[in-house]
């Protein structure tokens, strides 16, 4: 399971302001932490979309690119700034995040992905932007996505789903959830391949709670996430306990990247 | 997920000692500090088979229908001692763990079952008592353990099933346990109905380990065995990370019984 910081968000107050005062080496930084922390991949996300989003959206981009050589999600619904920010050819791998079934994602986003041959994020939410709540509807949907996005061009490697986790405030969470599972369960015999997926677990708590009560639920997540196969997966990376939760899981399913050692005894 | 003890085995030495002196009181005590805890349910194991293993697991489920109606597992390979203990006509729910492909117990316990009407738990074992690496070579078993118990005359709602939990410390204990992840994934559909599953969470971490290490490890498999629908965990109630995270677990699958509530946000 990749782990991907989601950290570097435009909505947040201190990125914000090492942003709007240009101080580029702060936020190169705030980089090599998310990094050094863990972070396999880097999420970047200009938040609400204004004037100058396509600016931002470059100008963040050249900062993480600066910064790290890791994978980099470009999170915008944006088609301009996506535009601007895929013509800029970095090295890293990068990830479209995302598109939909709405009419203008699928006609504006799904495209950029087959012309810059970059990975795209499809989520499954209807055309009207809504989660649905039934497991088969939530197939068709995959399915549909799949469809669109062959039609398009996109081969499947570069084609990831992102099944939408519920937050917990949600009245009917916990249905949301198990679906949410039995779609990771199902997803690879319906479309034929294993495709790979994406979830973002602080969309789980979503809302006001304490932070140790949300690293609590986040780390029963983590697991249930990971043994239905989940690939890659958007943390916020100062949940030091969801963070360490992803190596541990990694340590029971892993044989060859993590063995369970005389020394993990030692550092109990 | 019923949420077991493993806490009264007589290989514990507190147990023992208070077992050799006679101590019902504080034997008592223990189960309903047990119970305090979360114990749904208690399984008694008289340890290593002696000469008078009948007489001890008959006085342990004396003492443990004293204390508690909750729901009791017979944990012994011992005929005579659960033949002894059966007898006694408990009012309390109770379960033999349990049997195996092996030929003795294939012959001398799964009858006992059928004739005092109590459920039992098959273990996912070879009938050399090994665990099978392969996924289809336990399903093998779990067919074959459902076909000896029906020819028995074991209805369904009696029949348990354990996967086999291998412990970490195990060379290939990850391939091991993707398999028994497996197993519960694939078991309802292979038998037809919803087979009850159990396994247990200490065998994960036997062996010489820190407990905090043990807590770590328990904590990350308690969710991926609650998110593939396991109905009943044996555990070491003294861990109290593995307790909260059963709880937990509960909080995200269940929305029946546990909700996110906004009283959640102040407690952490």
């Amino acid at each position: 399971m990749l782990l991907i910081a989601d950290n570097l968000q435009l909505t947040r107050p201190a990125v914000a302001r090492e942003f709007a005062a240009g101080d580029t080496a702060a936020l190169k930084a705030r980089i090599a932490r998310l990094v050094a922390a863990g972070a396999e991949a880097i999420d970047i996300n200009t938040g609400p979309l204004g004037r100058r989003a396509a600016g931002r959206m470059v100008e963040l981009l050249e900062t993480a690119t600066a910064a790290t050589d890791r994978p980099l999600l470009l999170d915008t619904l944006d088609p301009s700034a996506l535009h601007a920010a895929l013509a800029q050819g970095a090295a890293n791998r990068i990830i479209i995040n995302g598109f939909s079934m709405e009419p203008d994602r699928l006609a504006r986003i799904l495209p950029l992905a087959v012309a810059f041959d970059v990975e795209i994020i499809g989520y499954l939410l209807d055309a009207r932007g809504h989660v649905p709540l039934d497991l088969d509807r939530r197939l068709e949907i995959a399915s549909s996505l799949w469809q669109r996005a062959t039609e398009a061009g996109l081969p499947s490697d570069k084609f990831i789903i992102d099944p939408v986790v519920a937050p917990l405030s949600w009245p009917d969470a916990s249905a949301y959830n198990r679906a949410l599972l039995n779609v990771l369960k199902y997803l690879p015999d319906m479309l034929g391949f294993e495709v790979q997926t994406i979830a973002s677990l602080s969309n789980l708590t979503a809302g006001p709670a304490a932070r140790r009560e949300k690293e609590k639920i986040e780390a029963a997540f983590v697991p249930m996430l990971a043994a239905h196969g989940l690939r890659m997966l958007l943390v916020n990376m100062e949940h030091t306990r969801s963070v360490e939760m992803v190596r541990t899981c990694r340590r029971i399913l892993d044989d060859s990247v993590f063995a369970w050692q005389p020394a993990d005894a030692r550092d109990g």
